[in-house]
């Protein structure tokens, strides 16, 4: 056990992209866990989209960041001192232990995870967060019927590449938008989608009507911007949107970019929906069993972009915004 | 019977807000209903926001109006020749119409309506399409809880003042957008709205936090744009806007405002979903027995706002997309 925490605090609200001037980098003593309390020591650490806005000010579906406090993350590691009932040291646990090598939980929002049955990271994307949202996002919000045409924006991402994969193990036809050739090839060779529409490269309009010859059913938003705007000219009827992010729109310095085509909607009798993970929690066991199924037998195939050095938290963040990850991004400490 | 019949044909395609130029005036024969057919003497003609789409070139949810076309209308006249089984002469009639003295139906989406139930041009409002799709966007779309608030734009329109009614009646709190204080005056002190904010004189989010302390959780929308965008801002959880209209941009010359602030629908679970009443047509009987009962014990109340002279159709029109009627807006022919 060393003697000195390292955290990345938030310095100050970020206008547009993240920069390592928003954090504060301190060396701060390791914490003692009291009564009813466990010391972690974080071993991967989660990068997530959403933390763009948690370092926000105002009303969002959790609080922001405050000024001066550890920057939120969750992250994976060892308890390593307890006075827990629950927890034991030597487990390992999941939670929102921050950007910071060690943490002290009252177990709140905390669970252990069996290393055995997969690697660590996973419990940050597809077993954890990330494929807790592709589960619930698709399934509940979406509703694919077999025989449907899903599209999903991010589709290289944590939550993208498990979106399509559920779709295609409930029978659709799913195309994949990405970013570059590699992604592509990663979501249609290695996760078996049925085709992939690289937006940076590839005219999207005309891309999402060869791929999707019979309209969009379901649209897993996490991008926003111009690929939502896109998809909704191409929409089927009764087609569902789920809106899970829109990071093209996180680091804006101009007013999010609503979608002008919105009137698809009326046009198609179609929904959007907006949806945050925490409402299923009560069934995230359910959703655990399933994926982990899916994982064991080789169903579902997941990827993580293991980045390594706490002291790089900025940096990475930074490559999650730029879209340079293909598949989870986590921060080896 | 004239020997004339007055048609407005669709001339060209508008650019921005329609103008008489638009249209070319015609005076045609009056045509000779054949077998199976009959001929109908127009007496009101429906004025509604959706004409405006019909005019455009392109996909939407029915055809556009062809150019040389006459213009597309819903009507409510006489038959006064059948060749028809089920339509006898001396029965009043509504259908599509068209801009014109006289128009040969096959029957197809006409039905026989009583004018001792009521007044013929509340078979083109409250008892025709606007109150069908009040009545049905509402209670199927919005599905509106008692205790909750609903927010309906065009408050004094012809589907916004039964929406609003139609809400009271479920033990909802209601309020109205609308512009200027006449219709505001309108839905509240006559059709019993709990508030209605003038959007060209009030602070729209201001007002919309004042009205509606716990939330929005029905919005009606019938105009989109900065009022769609202003009422996002205030939503309940689990909020459903239905998207009806938008009549704010359908004379645009530059694209759709889209709704920046749509990421509230992630932040507050919220559903926005697009409507058009003719999904409903199976259910029109038992709507028009609910809403006729509740207008005649007075329960509902409809306005309607009639001009005269066919030879005005292009600037009534011109009236509606400036907003200048209250209620439904018909022309007596």
């Amino acid at each position: 056990m060393t003697s000195s925490n390292r955290q990345f605090q938030l310095a100050r609200r970020p206008v547009g992209m993240v920069s390592r001037e928003d954090f504060r980098y301190v060396e701060a003593p390791v914490p003692t866990p009291g009564d009813g309390e466990f010391l972690v020591r974080n071993e991967y650490l989660s990068l997530d989209p959403a933390m763009r806005g948690w370092m926000n000010e105002g009303k969002s579906y959790v609080p922001p960041v405050g000024i001066d406090e550890v920057m939120r993350a969750g992250a994976v590691g060892e308890v390593i001192a307890s006075n827990h009932p629950k927890f034991a040291v030597g487990q390992k646990v999941v939670g929102m232990f921050g950007v910071q090598d060690y943490a002290v939980s009252d177990g709140k929002g905390a669970h252990a995870v069996d290393p055995k049955l997969a690697p660590l990271p996973v419990y940050l994307g597809t077993l954890g967060m990330p494929g807790m949202t592709a589960y619930f996002g698709l399934l509940e919000v979406g509703k694919p019927q077999p025989g449907d045409t899903v599209v999903v924006s991010g589709a290289a991402g944590a939550v993208g590449q498990i979106v399509g994969q559920i779709a295609k193990l409930k029978g659709c036809r799913v195309v994949g938008i990405a970013g570059g050739a590699d992604k592509c090839r990663y979501v249609v060779e290695e996760l078996g989608f049925d085709a992939c529409i690289d937006y940076k490269q590839d005219d999207l309009k005309k891309a999402l009507k060869q791929h999707c010859p019979k309209g969009v059913n379901v649209y897993f938003d996490n991008v926003g911007g111009d690929i939502l705007d896109a998809v909704l000219t191409q929409l089927a009827m009764h087609a569902r949107i789920v809106i899970c992010g829109a990071i093209s729109q996180y680091n804006n310095t101009t007013p999010v970019k609503g979608p002008s085509n919105y009137l698809s909607l009326l046009v198609n009798r179609a929904t959007m929906q907006g949806m945050v993970v925490f409402d299923w929690a009560d069934r995230y066991g359910e959703a655990m069993r399933e994926m982990g199924g899916w994982l064991a037998s080789g169903k579902l195939k997941t990827r993580e972009d293991i980045a390594e050095g706490l002291e790089h938290f900025p940096e990475t963040l930074q490559r999650l915004f730029k879209g340079e990850n293909t598949g989870k991004l986590v921060l080896k400490i």
